[in-house]
């Protein structure tokens, strides 16, 4: 356990089931927080859909500079269709992302064993994936001209940078070394994207020889989408660019139990500013303020960001709480997301 | 039937498992012609590793000029692990895929129930990908900086006009008017991709006003992979970029029976060019020269052929003889390429 006692959050509950999932989140951070002797002080930012409405604004920097000086963040989920695509996607959540420098955005998958997988035989299924966060398709460098012409031309440049995979290279491998499979694999499509992929590759197979003992292994994203429907517990560690992280993560929840149990953690290990930690489901409009969005992910999304601040039992006793209210759940009926909330908090801090 | 007799095709058997599978599909080809009153005069082009290991050439002007007067190509499979990532495939297929404006890359997917799939419960499944295929990150539009240093830089930039978006759209719209469920999704990343993705999704929009009947739908491609997974059913005809599109199909592939039975046509829909017809998997050079290929997908690729030379009645033959074939499969011990291939042709031709 850390020695500081009290840690402050940013919280952005953002658009949707944002708001609704994040405040089970911080239910259950109250819960262990009691037992663990911590503090969260949070401070609620009000950013999303309706304040872009109201002001126009999606984070503006006095904001950013208030939010940077927290310990870490919660984010909810952030996009709403009252708003042109794109604006507070680009605006809100990747502005955080990139202007905080997450270049570790990591994402577990696991299957428990009560929750199934749509997969008829998925076998053992526990990995991690680490997409970049700073670089890559999302880095919002392309335009288009002649818009709205049959002239027009739409682009939009992958920037990587040596400085860049090289990091997120080398944490993955340190993330492999921790784990006891000791395997990873580099996602990309270097037959195709030659300049990224190659540099990509040969980063990978510079860093290898610092770390013997992994087994490393590359795969065309495209193949990586096979293995893991027919053979996801192949995987340990994979490691890949912003976009491709981004479609696999997607996949891999569908095939681990759902995205109500996909948690991130968009990681700065340099800890030169906060890490922020959300969901990766997105804000589902359609079930928004009905209390039937499953907080699942925010919460282990939480005990992400307990691990990140050396929170470790409280982080294991949120897991441990949630493993246990999954396992619960073929038996009972529908629950609302504070019910879940509840029940999960109450084992955290039992 | 077409009144042309006699059809010139051009074939790329290629590398690895591509000359087993393609001679596969070519027996078949020659099984229904008999009985269709046609010829297929063909003429094979060495190209792939071999020839580049041997000439450093991958598609010489010369040859692709001459590729180019036949009325269709078949091809194999490119790509070898002895040569460089990316030189077969730029050089070669992408080559032929640009310079002969293969703009709709048709990818169907359908369960057939005595194959199943890995997923518990996928509903009726019937759909087909329409890729784009001149355009997006696999224009070759990129470049490197300071390879092999500290600061190197590496760009992929994918291009995106209204002339290449609206045809391969307007197909996409044509195919789903001839489908009876009447529906198009359109999947791109448009919260993030905006320069192109807006484009993509304008399009769309513009187009569908031409296509009362037609129900549009859009999907972010993340959001698309959970669907294909939890509800692949729900789809009819998905249109999407060329880096997509290479992702959701092969994705669509092992959700419906593996990559074994996905066939392609790189399709010129003007004419203006020959189209190709392949086989979705790779150059699986670990089971190369060993017949233990699947060649369903290369000889349902052949079908694909049949249907865009106009000889509709053998397409239809070719397919119920795999869809019998494949109803034998659970029966029987493993067979080996030919083995299929015979068994196919002989079903294909009575
Ligand atoms: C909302 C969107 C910008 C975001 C992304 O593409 O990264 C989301 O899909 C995610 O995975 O966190
Ligand atoms: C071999 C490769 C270049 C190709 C592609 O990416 O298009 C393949 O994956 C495919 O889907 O046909």
């Amino acid at each position: 356990m850390s020695t500081q006692k009290t840690f402050t959050l940013a919280v952005v509950g953002g658009d949707g089931i944002g708001p609704e999932v994040t405040a089970e989140a911080l239910k259950v951070l109250d819960a262990v927080s009691a037992v663990h002797g911590v503090t969260f002080d949070r401070t609620e930012y009000d950013l999303g859909a309706k304040r872009w409405h109201a002001t126009g604004e999606t984070l503006p920097d006095a904001e950013l500079a208030e939010i940077r000086q927290h310990d870490a963040i919660l984010l909810g989920a952030v996009g709403d269709p009252t708003v042109p695509s794109g604006v507070l996607e680009r605006g809100l959540l990747l502005k955080l992302r990139f202007a905080l420098d997450h270049y570790v955005n990591l994402r577990p998958s696991k299957i428990y064993p009560s929750v199934g997988s749509p997969l008829a035989a998925p076998g053992e299924v526990d990995f991690v994936v680490v997409r970049e966060g700073t670089e890559g398709p999302y880095v919002g460098n392309g335009g288009a001209l002649r818009v709205g012409t049959p002239a027009e031309i739409a682009t939009e440049v992958s920037v990587n940078t040596a400085y860049g995979v090289e990091r997120v290279v080398r944490d993955a491998f340190a993330r492999a070394q921790a784990r006891p499979r000791k395997k990873l694999t580099l996602v990309h499509k270097n037959n195709v994207l030659v300049h990224a992929g190659h540099l990509w590759k040969r980063t990978v197979d510079a860093v290898a020889t610092e770390f013997p003992d992994i087994a490393v292994d590359y795969l065309h994203v495209d193949a990586a989408t096979i293995f893991l429907v027919t053979d996801p517990a192949r995987f340990d560690v994979i490691v890949t660019d912003n976009l491709f992280g981004d479609i696999l993560t997607d996949l891999a929840a569908a095939i681990s139990g759902g995205i109500g149990l996909a948690a991130s953690g968009n990681i700065n290990p340099d800890k030169t500013a906060p890490s922020m930690f959300e969901p990766v489901h997105g804000s589902a409009p359609d079930i928004a303020g009905q209390q039937k969005a499953d907080p699942t992910a925010a919460i282990l999304s939480a005990a992400l960001l307990c691990d990140h601040l050396g929170l470790t039992e409280a982080a294991a006793a949120i897991e441990a709480a949630v493993t246990a209210d999954i396992e619960e759940r073929t038996a009972g009926g529908a629950r609302t997301t504070s019910e879940i909330g509840d029940a999960i908090a109450k084992r955290a801090a039992g």
